[in-house]
């Protein structure tokens, strides 16, 4: 959850900011962590997910009846959420090395 | 197949390739449309998987049996499609606009 706000992107990055959030579990708010997805397509991160399930068979962003036998690995998600964190960390980094030409000078 | 060629990065934004990568269909290696997931975690185009399907009942990725019933929409890939798309168009815009200081100056 405080991971949420932690996250702030230089102005010349904050098109990066949509790709941050969808890459965002709907229950913990952290980015996702071994990507599960329900019968109707929402992802969470598998320990979130389970635990949740274990209370109410519903998918927690749209209702939808769900069990976990109904869950899939999403796999590609946990790929992209690592390239993702690579490329903000890189992208960042240069970014303070060389800051943007202000239009005064 | 020819777009895949097509898309270079500048070297500062080299980063952002392995996200590229990862969100092209492993059949026509254009970027996923309309995601579809097989059971086995693999993502394609709607339209390339079934059509593949139509032919041979399995993954063309890691030959687990497969079948068309078995597809499951992966909505969240075609959001990230689109964000890292509009994000890439930004980042390279500005990035023509202010290029890297070079070391030489
Ligand atoms: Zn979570
Ligand atoms: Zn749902
Ligand atoms: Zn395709
Ligand atoms: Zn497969």
């Amino acid at each position: 959850m405080a991971q949420l706000n932690e996250v702030d992107f230089p102005p010349n990055l904050s098109c990066l900011k949509d790709i941050d959030t969808l890459l965002r579990c709907p229950i913990c708010f952290e980015c996702l962590n071994i990507t599960m997805m329900t019968q109707c397509s929402h992802n969470f991160c598998s320990l979130c997910i389970r635990k949740f399930l274990s209370y109410k068979l519903l998918c927690p962003v749209c209702n939808m009846p769900s069990t976990e036998q109904d869950l899939r690995n999403n796999r590609l998600l946990d790929d992209l959420v690592q390239s993702f964190q690579a490329a903000r960390q890189k992208l960042c980094h240069s970014n303070l090395e060389s800051p943007p030409i202000s239009p005064q000078t």
